[in-house]
């Protein structure tokens, strides 16, 4: 048997995640068993998209197709996102029952921790304020004391939300850690319940969201359990930004309310020139990059590979998306 | 017998070294030797400078009186400095061959090893550039590989020097050392004399200068030894500002020839508003902090008061100032 897989492309989309052939080549070379059983067509923004689907058993798109799919894609059985977030796929009813989802859960760990450790070390050391006094020309001393001991509350317990904890601990911080289940192992200190959120919050020196939007975690951090955080305290957030409500932390940024802030994830992204979030003070904003690596479709592709050898074996995929949670 | 120790303070120097009544009464607190035997005076820009000094054993101070000092202080046996580096004091002519120098070198550690993490992955991930675009209110990805595996060149391999390797090893760097005799214990992978720089520059993904000002290291990171550096580097200065050519550092950081810097010192210090330093691209400025932990004083006379003891004991003393090497 040959297979059949489409990966589709969208040009709107991280440039990141685009495969082209020069990826899809180089992959054929790392694994033999892609060579022998799959046949490989690249589409980008709908060119070719439904010749492919009426014979794909597999996809693998940013953004996939979702209008008629039993229809226009009578043999797929697969379908990989390219990133690790599926929000923007949900409600999941579009998703015809014998199609099983899998996201691109795991080599966004290593980039992650490294983003944490800056993030963490940057926060402490009131780098967002430094930066701020650097472009207002003003030279003023402001010293900190080292991190090691202080209290680091991670929001979420996957994949990135336990990089982050892992570079808490490289800190010698305590690591606490909120999960919906508030259950199972790990690499934190603690770890609770999301009910539990409201009572860790003030203990927190740092708070890193790590959680995926769902409906259930859309404005986690609103307003009211923002206002639970010290004074001091620094958050960071590597998840997506309608966690938390931005408009609530500017202006405790801009009050001295909130320490600092990294933030990672903006809505829309592309951030537009106008946004008030440019300019908040305390607060550094990075394009998206926390979790990525420039080789990241090689990674995809590698991971992928080994889930084929997994299907193949009609073994458990990895990373499939539970219709129910939504992530 | 009971001792003399004169607390000399500075307020045109840093205020984390003004070592004030409760920093003194709570040394008194912690340190019965000094309770027990040293009387403690304290001064403020000279006010009781001469009435102390004619009866002082020891003298610490950030700026030790220079003139005339065998009269002015006939009993005048030690003089502890509240920095580490003492370049400001060179050449040591004024000091009588009867009196000891010691330096503050140790307390710096801790502190210095975090700001080297920050800076290193903040290098890596390309902050400098990423909160210019933030300033231009621009979105636009980098992505970066993770930092792991990539060369780290420290020039100095004393207490601040091996910090600086450490937080290169805890990266998973491979940490190049330079010092001046290229030998010694420690944690750098490769340790080699001053003399190699020129050879090494050339692999160095990142360069952290923590070498002591002398008149021998004084532009040590001139215009030809930057221009050996790779167009991706990043320098890191946590030592001295004379010790790099900060005119030719910021064109090459403006043409693209240097990939990033974080510069913690300057000169002067306060950097005047009008110093062009401050807009220069991919270069992130902060106001001498990155060794300085707010509890500065207590460390310092937690460490004087060790050294007392070994005083006391005939016992060598540590930080000692070498006259000829001039740290």
């Amino acid at each position: 048997m040959t297979a059949h897989l489409h990966i589709e492309n969208s040009r709107l989309g991280s440039p990141l995640a685009h495969a082209g052939d020069e990826h899809v080549r180089a992959a054929l070379t790392r694994h033999k068993v892609l060579a022998d059983r799959v046949r490989v067509t690249i589409g980008w923004d709908g060119d070719v998209l439904d010749a492919a689907l009426a014979t794909a058993d597999f996809l693998i798109a940013a953004r996939p197709p979702r209008e008629n799919l039993s229809a226009r894609a009578p043999r797929l059985r697969w379908i990989q996102t390219t990133g690790a977030g599926i929000d923007h796929l949900l409600p999941l009813d579009w998703l015809p029952a014998d199609i099983v989802l899998t996201n691109n859960s795991g080599p966004h760990g290593p980039k992650c921790e490294e983003f944490c450790l800056m993030a963490l070390l940057a926060l402490s050391a009131r780098l967002p304020t430094l930066v701020d006094q650097q472009r207002a020309r003003v030279w003023s001393s402001i010293f900190t004391q080292p991190i090691g001991g202080k209290v680091c509350l991670v929001i979420g317990y996957g994949d990135i939300g336990q990089a982050a904890v892992r570079a808490a601990k490289r800190l010698g911080l305590t690591a606490v850690a909120v999960s919906r289940s508030g259950s199972g192992a790990g690499p934190a200190d603690r770890l609770l319940p999301t009910s539990a959120l409201d009572s860790v919050l003030p203990e927190a020196d740092f708070v890193i969201v790590a959680v995926p939007l769902t409906p259930q975690t859309r404005d986690l951090l609103g307003r009211a359990r923002l206002a639970l955080l010290r004074p001091t305290a620094g958050l960071v957030n590597i998840a997506r930004a309608p966690l938390v409500d931005y408009a609530a932390m500017a202006e405790m940024l801009r009050d001295g309310r909130l320490g600092g802030a990294v933030i990672d994830v903006q809505d829309p992204e592309p951030l537009p020139a106008d946004s008030p979030l440019w300019e908040v003070p305390n607060l550094i904003l990075t394009p998206h990059i926390s979790c990525d690596d420039p080789r990241y479709v090689d990674m995809l592709l590698d991971a992928w590979v080994a889930n084929l050898t997994r299907y193949l074996a009609r073994e458990p995929l990895r990373n499939v998306v539970d219709r129910s949670r939504g992530y």
